[in-house]
């Protein structure tokens, strides 16, 4: 019987070194041992900050790539075979990729929080490889079937924006009529605007220092916006309350730090009301002059968000299959796979806002 | 008909600038307007680390000493007098006086965190006046029974006792098995191992760098202890969790800084587990190094904790009623009134844990 | 001075007994000694099922109408009088009366739940009288100012909106992407299925056994409807969940009843999934049969509902301004004051959804 | 190579249909292909009233036993065997047994309420064997390693606590100086009394129909104990919270119901305060007249409580190993495997709290 995968490509995407990639056609990976996963077929994937930043330094913090590694961790794909318990997922499904897997035994598995199991094996995080591939085994639990309505393409965005669901739902909590200040308005902290908008925020601000992403923000889902400001944080959180109209309320019942920026992180501490939250998404600077006596006295409530968990990707999915958050907006470009370097390229020059890179079999780009 | 305040002093203790105090008999506040309102003659006050702030310096962060301003707010009395709708008060009640009065009308007021209410009128945090006086009028529903069997020497514990439940058990939310780890061993730290232990923590680890502190830290209430070196945060909290026999569990559940300084802070974040709490008890520099980074991939739950709110001082009672913390042994001496100053200069030096001023009509010392 | 309540009516809609219903002109009630609260004219004021109750019976459970009581408690009005201590409410101002006013001293409301303060003095809940009148007096902060662009008329919606506000939001804590059953649609199970939307809910069932009220809740805001039929719980419930695809979910997240009846309140714990949650917010009989191990071994969370409490009119009111919930279409009709009796004649036969009473001095009918 | 299996006996005491029991030799089961399992000697198993419930009626609700099953889930054992990817467990370890496997893999499993698993196998649970054999096969992440210093009699009991730990920590939420009711006096409700206490509960009273039990619930744990009288609900509520000294709180904080019967749960709601949470532990009618307007005005939070979910064994090991809950009490005797029979007699008959059947190869009995 012809197989699915007969006659196509696994070619892959590596990085061997900074700045050193190359194309290599890998072995098709076999479920024929796994019963409960399944044989993705690639068909688009998106580059996050993450890829470029290996790409351009081989490492982010302790994980240092020391072995040729697939980079990309944001795809969808077609289900091209079926393990033999899986009852869920059968071939042809379009379905969006969680591209990380929990070991489901240690203690933080068991009480849901496996996003941050210590054993943890995430794609395009050295040493495990990502999923600019032509076709990735996965858990089917893992795999999250697209409604027909939704696009494969759109299907790729589901990756950040289930960041930015556990960032806006999980860590930050927004309920309806909350006052919401992002600051930095790239993939993540627009689509974080996005979320807070459908977790029904009556005031979302995005915060920047680039004035073009700021309009898109407006149009995408931000209900105020403001050019951050070479002044104290002080200054800049008081200008970020009086441009939204928050100075009598006495501060933002939620502040998101999506930029990951010092002077960012700083300002959000006194943007925040007395008693609200404020979540850390971004990454940035290891270590930051930080305004610890404002997080005590006001008894903010801070949280650190990390990836992604239980029910974000079913949630994000739902929120693109509503049309709550257009994802499609953001996607600038579709190159082939035989691009990828390029598409790395143009992320890091901040010429897109997303770039999709097509499997190495897909046709449509 | 004779009056319970007839004959008595109401010398006050009164801080006109910095290092400059004085001593004024005030005039008796009248309830007779007030009838949700008691008159309470103050038996005990102890010195919180405020008190010497504000006698060194004249000024905590933004509230500035301008006028003259009674000091004390760690204080317990005697109900002398009890307003018309008073009906959960008597004359002789014995009393922990809560000293801060909010307005029970802002938003904050109304969703439960009083201790947050922008019009809060706090003892001795200017322009307010304190408890070091004779005879202090508050609101009977801020003024909490002691239990025959409770002293009103403990009765003025109350206050800092009231703060370490705020922090452990409305902050920190420590559950029955947890760890905790508590930088500082000055009395707040001491009364969180203490309320920690109450609340069943399986570990409370000590932390200071005055091995002294640390040896009644572990009389106390502390399972370990750890003097802090002057080495890196992290080889510190290596050191706390190997102490502690936590490295296999990669940090401790909850880490509380009642301390203030900018190392130990640094240490929380390395010390905490992934998923773990971090509570910010202590004031120190309003800016410090932080690591961000750590607190965000760690997805740790950060809260400041601010004062005590509702159920804080009730708790606090029934803990040294049943005997789950000892107060009594934090009191290191008690003066009279006229040596109030004196004993200032003892907290400043360190040479008392807990030191208490009796009231100007005390005889009791 | 000429003042706003000269020449003006205060005539008052008083139940005496059962059916016996009169008009009497009350004095004006004053603010002189009242610097917190505010003297409001009662615009228009919608009739509660409580109101009908009290009206055809006298009582609801212990509360008993034993002297004359002025009726009804959904109001809106115009601030005609300002106590000397108020700073955020002018003359002029159109407000949604909050007519419920808690001692906020006790437990409950130093906790933030006034709404279950045992001193709670409720409008048209004996003793109480209620709003029926041409002039009420409140404290300041249960006045809520309308935005410009939100009417009068819907102004009297937000008392009931605040109920449902209540229940979804605050007990039933629906998050975006649940899928939610609420049983009854009268108005407060009407508006329960539109805040639910405004929620984020992806599915949002209602269930009654009128089928025009059905009808008109899928125009109003609900996704799926169902007609109860006289067949066991489970059986409902099973045909529930297939109505609304919920069956391979096992069950609804959350599940409310707005109806008070007995096979209602059976047939909810039987839809909703395992985990999930339930919130009575209906009354009816005070003992029922209830299915208690299906509650125990699929570890639901119940929750009452009391009215509401903090926050839940101002978003109540956010709701409303920005167009999420469209109390408007509720409202069947608006009666001169005079015509009392035969609105609440109305409501008892259910020929109308919401009906509005303008106040004794209201022109715009 | 001698395995530590040879030679012993793989004995099963299995129930065919009601009071039809034989014993059996079973195979021992084989870890060779389960990588993540550990083998396990059973040395202990107490006996549930679940168990007797199987072997009186052969069914529990929709639970039926069609084809022999071994009876028996609350176990300690041995290790005498170990998967090849197992580090934690070595042989000889002694460990309690949790004795129910979830998927992993669902919904419920991954958000951390594996108990909630539709999937889950549970011993004793039809059609799954139970622990009342010789050797057990089981994942390591199931089996908890005991401490030196607690027996494996104690080990036995770690099954019921894990179960008081759930209803009293996870669902009840007790937290330190709430006054907390238990309804029956069984096992579990002593445990619950037991784990309430270790919890920090400040009153904690014990409510059953038999004198003798509640004088043993008193020298326990409990503070206050009530005999349940033949009144109303309502009559019963108010003596019990005359009895502990409640009234002026108008409830308790927390009633769990660990009985399942009619007029205790209906006195639990007349018993909690409003706002107040009740639990539902116990299991027996399947549908009972319930206050559910008691439950609504009150804004009770109710909860449902079913077996136990991560955490709860580690806790319960815990509780025991630092001397908070001394289970120990609970074991009236223990008696070899070949009397397994008479001891269900006398758990039926009451004559026992908790009774241990020795395993098939234990000498110590």
């Amino acid at each position: 019987m012809a197989s699915p995968t007969d006659g196509k490509s696994n070619s892959s995407f590596i990085l061997n070194k900074p700045h050193d990639v190359t194309y290599q056609d890998r072995p098709v990976p076999s479920i024929e041992q796994s019963p409960h996963e399944v044989l993705v077929a690639v068909n688009y994937t998106g580059i996050c900050g993450s890829d470029v930043h290996y790409w351009e330094h081989g490492a982010i913090g302790d994980f240092i790539v020391k072995d040729p590694m697939v980079l990309g961790h944001e795809s969808a794909g077609t289900v091209v075979g079926v393990g033999s318990a899986v009852d869920d997922l059968k071939l042809g499904d379009r379905v969006a990729l969680e591209p990380g897997y929990p070991c489901r035994r240690c203690t933080r598995c068991l009480e849901g929080h496996y996003n941050l199991c210590p054993l943890m094996q995430f794609a395009a995080t050295p040493p495990y490889d990502g999923t600019l591939t032509g076709f990735w085994k996965a858990p089917s639990d893992f795999c999250y079937k697209l409604p027909d309505h939704v696009s494969l393409q759109e299907g790729a965005l589901i990756e950040p924006l289930a960041v930015a669901v556990h960032i806006v739902g999980k860590q930050a909590r927004v309920k309806p009529g909350q006052t919401v200040v992002v600051m930095g308005a790239g993939p993540v902290g627009l689509l974080c605007c996005a979320v807070a908008k459908a977790y029904g925020a009556s005031k979302i601000v995005s915060v920047d220092i680039v004035e073009s992403k700021l309009r898109f923000a407006r149009e995408f889902a931000a209900t105020h916006t403001y050019i951050s400001q070479r002044v104290s944080p002080q200054e800049n959180a008081a200008n970020i309350l009086k441009e939204a109209g928050l100075e009598s309320a006495g501060g933002a019942d939620v502040v998101i730090d999506a930029s990951g920026a010092e002077p960012s992180i700083q300002a959000s501490l006194h943007v925040v009301r007395v008693g609200g939250t404020y979540v850390q998404g971004g990454m940035g600077k290891p270590d930051i002059t930080f305004p610890i006596v404002a997080l005590c006295v006001k008894e903010v409530t801070v949280r650190g968000s990390f990836r992604y968990g239980s029910g974000d990707y079913r949630l994000a999915i739902e929120l693109v299959s509503s049309g709550k958050v257009a994802v499609k907006k953001l996607i600038s470009e579709t190159v082939p796979f035989t691009s990828a370097e390029a598409a790395f390229q143009k992320v890091k020059t901040g010429e897109v806002i997303k770039i999709l890179i097509a499997g190495p079999n897909e046709k449509d780009v």
